[in-house]
């Protein structure tokens, strides 16, 4: 990587945790000045924006995100069980992420009424990740691992509003409990309405 | 009244949906100035600062949602249904509120790593509302509606997680099903989880 490549990343990097604390506008040039140890021109000469480099912060803290929530997940056949993997990372596994949260939920309320290019990429942010959570869904589904008569698509936006909002709680409370009890409820949800009766009792019996 | 408290009520009542919408530091003076018909001197005569407006706003949009999500509940008597229409009323009395969205979770996110005040405020708030939800069950705990292995904070911070979390999708999907599918979970719910199996038995005996 050349030295410009480098320091656009260095850029995006030190960038990231500030957008996602202070939203976009709430990010002065000075905090990214500070945070980066360049003088504006050093920044700009790389993004030719205030946005551009938001929306690729932006991106930099939801991949750090994803790749959390899907740690260990691929391994998993069963597919309830590989929802609920994916449940408890979303709880467990938030000590490598961006500080400031989830950068999901802090994009979409800050530029739900004002930056339409951040607000774009949280709304596909949301919907890919919706559509992993269906496309597990359908595959039990076909393998007779979750009941046919649910559907896939209210089922993964239930888990991701529920975990969205238990995180702003837990936030807001500064406690681990409301995600804690979030995780607990849909833990049992996928086990008694998502996973079928006939492939309990192969697991039963196995 | 007089006419000082008039304008006072004026510029809260004009500036709450601008600090709902944009967040406190993406609130600027001319935007106040525009939504007020009033120049500097004439806002900050009646607020030592911008926080304290912001903080006075922020009262007055809460004060608005909980109005909009209580009504009609007082009159229900069973505690398990009195929760099921605060559920509904949360989705269903969306239209008087203050603009922009749930002044709680615009708040939470906004001032998250900025603004204490408002901070503080918005704790108090999701505080009291999952107090409320509480004090139902204890009550339907009490006269046997609700069950009593249940746990009544845990079922309120679920309920507010899951009401939260669904409008946030909501909004960055500018449709309304996120927020249907998590009322009709939580209604389901609370009639299978949370309502008392002898209290289910009068029901359906009278």
């Amino acid at each position: 990587m050349n030295k410009g490549r480098r320091t656009r990343e260095k850029i995006i990097r030190k960038a990231a945790p500030i957008f996602n604390r202070k939203g976009f506008e709430g990010t002065a040039l000075s905090d990214l000045m500070r945070a980066t140890s360049l003088e504006k021109g050093g920044i700009y000469r790389h993004f030719a924006s205030k946005e551009q480099l938001a929306v690729e912060a932006f991106d930099y803290s939801w991949k750090t995100a994803v790749e959390a929530r899907l740690e260990g997940t691929q391994n998993i056949t069963n597919t309830v069980d590989r929802l609920k993997r994916m449940v408890r990372n979303f709880r467990e596994r938030r000590d490598g992420l961006v500080p400031g949260g989830c950068p999901l939920l802090n994009t979409a309320i800050d530029s739900d009424d004002g930056n339409v290019a951040l607000r774009e990429k949280a709304r596909q942010a949301l919907a890919a990740w919706i559509e992993r959570l269906r496309g597990i869904a359908e595959e039990g589904q076909r393998n007779g691992e979750i009941r046919r008569d649910i559907h896939p698509g209210e089922m993964s936006n239930l888990v991701v509003s529920t975990l969205e909002g238990s995180l702003m709680l837990n936030r807001l409370q500064r406690s681990e409990e409301p995600l804690a009890i979030a995780c607990g409820h849909l833990e049992k949800y996928l086990e008694t309405e998502i996973r079928s009766k006939e492939s309990k009792c192969v697991r039963e019996k196995s």
